[in-house]
């Protein structure tokens, strides 16, 4: 059997990039041909975690509470995970999300700031709940200092924790300096969650598994903020193809990716100029619609927006920084 | 200074995925832009190789001798090579395209069948050629059987091998098998050329630089059959986030690739349920499009023919079976 805990984010990270308008209705059938190809872990939640449906994240179209009780009844055998970013979700959301039947939280805080999840991995704990760390734009600090952050989620209460390449900006190379570093330190799982920005989003997963992570994140069709997260059913295919175990039926990711979630994508999630920049430039995903909007509003490069960002090295809830940097931009008249 | 020496390939490979529409107006801005970039090699020609204007391989707009001409022109500093592929062009065309001022020819045959192209590699160091092996879909023979075709083509006197993923079916494992047998037994250069089918023509690349090649290919923008080739602005940037030291000029290449490769492209390289299937599979990738009509003609399941040419170990040149599959299975009353 596989010790590899294969987690789909499709309904989680792909409500990004279809600015959070998921129905019940198509998290019932998601979640049902998931559970049906034995993916063992399932979120659900907005794209910015429990409590996301804001004006600076988006507005979700079907209140999250709903698309979680879609998601718990229809789960089988799989676990329904939410993602919680504290200064997002308050604790009433995780004690909403326990009643209604997920199964474990995923509590996501930038790379250096562990110590403000202590009290949310409490709560967690508190209501029966699995929990996992989840360490955004991990390419940002160093192997040590992502290592020393992790150990204190474990201190936590952590079950395990994730290196979360938020920007798609992580390469083999630094995969496996962050793996080592944390497995020296844990005693705990280790996870990784990757994007797609650099081409490397399947790769790095590889990796990463071949260097000891046991949770490793993809989304169907890649569906997620900028250039996509892991392909579920191609990361699956190049496991098997890798000879890892997985207990996971390819061909129904397959199906569902392509007769379910391809007739609702936006857009391809795609490595184009802005995508790479962002990957290259380490800024994180979910900015790039913001990006591309403020491009447009005020004249700029989207490309030189991405890079001053990477310069101020933002994180997730500065989206505000976007608007500013786009502003500052064009009354310098940066060439378009 | 890097030993890598990058080959672009938008030009040949790109050629399929544009039905070899290819003007000499845009080989020369193209060639132009790779020039500029420091790409040391591009290559030009009919996606099959010199001389694959055919009814089975697509006729091309424009004679390829008339694009070759359009590239030699602007070549600055980098190098132009010609594929050529035994069974489809002929001597001649060796001599033409070194009339007109190619400096090197990469001669591709299915892995297992390296002695028919013995008389190609004399001709090509009788015109002054650079001369490289190519061996196509790679993943179907062991890495024992293809360094020893490989070591044929060096007694030929071939510069280089390179060991080409036709079908996207490589993973980081079976490359480095790969690398490792063809390390052992020959004295020449090691190349990889990457297609993107199981999400990895970038990692399988980096990989392949890690483990001793220093031919490595790639296409702007992914320009290619099916699930398209390792998209070379994004192959650059992952090398230079991977400490690969690196001539090449990023910022040119990611121009090149948004502004005048995208406008041309009739499809995105995207990983869907065929284009999966045929790196699972096995199938070259230059069938997909002739799959795609063949299904729709005889209306039957492309996955199914994809899957059946896969059992039948179909290799380039073998077009037609594409036919005589969707016709049987249609009768056969497959389910559509």
């Amino acid at each position: 059997m596989t010790n590899i805990i294969i987690g789909d984010t499709t309904l989680r990270d792909g409500s990004h990039a279809v600015s959070h308008s998921f129905t019940p209705q198509f998290v019932g059938k998601i979640v049902t041909e998931l559970a049906a190809a034995n993916v063992p872990l399932i979120e659900v939640s907005h794209g910015a975690g429990l409590q996301g449906s804001t004006i600076q994240q988006g507005f979700s179209k079907y209140d999250e509470m709903k698309l979680i009780e879609a998601a718990v009844k229809v789960k089988g055998q799989s676990k329904i995970a939410s993602l919680f970013v504290p200064g997002i979700g308050t604790r009433p959301a995780i004690v909403e999300a326990a009643n209604i039947g997920i199964d474990a939280l995923r509590i996501a805080v930038h790379c250096t700031e562990a110590n403000i999840s202590q009290q949310y991995f409490e709560e967690a704990k508190k209501q029966n709940l699995g929990a996992y760390g989840f360490l955004m734009m991990s390419h940002s600090t160093t192997p040590q200092r992502l290592a020393e952050e992790a150990k204190k989620m474990e201190e936590y209460g952590a079950d395990g924790v994730y290196i979360v390449d938020s920007a798609g900006a992580l390469v083999p190379k630094t995969v496996i300096e962050r793996i080592h570093a944390l497995k020296e330190t844990l005693s705990i799982q280790i996870g990784f969650h990757g994007h797609n920005n650099l081409g490397l989003a399947v790769g790095n997963s590889l990796t990463a598994i071949e260097h000891g992570a046991t949770l490793i994140d993809g989304t169907l069709r890649g569906l997620g903020a900028g250039a996509g997260n892991a392909p579920l059913e191609v990361l699956i295919a190049a496991m098997v193809k890798s000879n890892i175990e997985t207990p996971i039926v390819l061909s129904t990711l397959m199906n569902a990716a392509e007769e379910l979630v391809a007739p609702e994508m936006h857009y391809l999630p795609f490595i184009d100029r802005e995508n790479l920049s962002s990957g290259y430039a380490g800024v994180y995903n979910s900015f790039l619609l913001h990006v591309r909007k403020a491009a447009e509003k005020f004249q700029v490069n989207p490309v030189s927006i991405i890079e001053e960002l990477g310069k101020r090295n933002a994180v997730a809830g500065q989206e505000d920084w976007i608007i500013d940097v786009a502003m500052e931009l064009s009354t310098k008249k940066v060439e378009v």
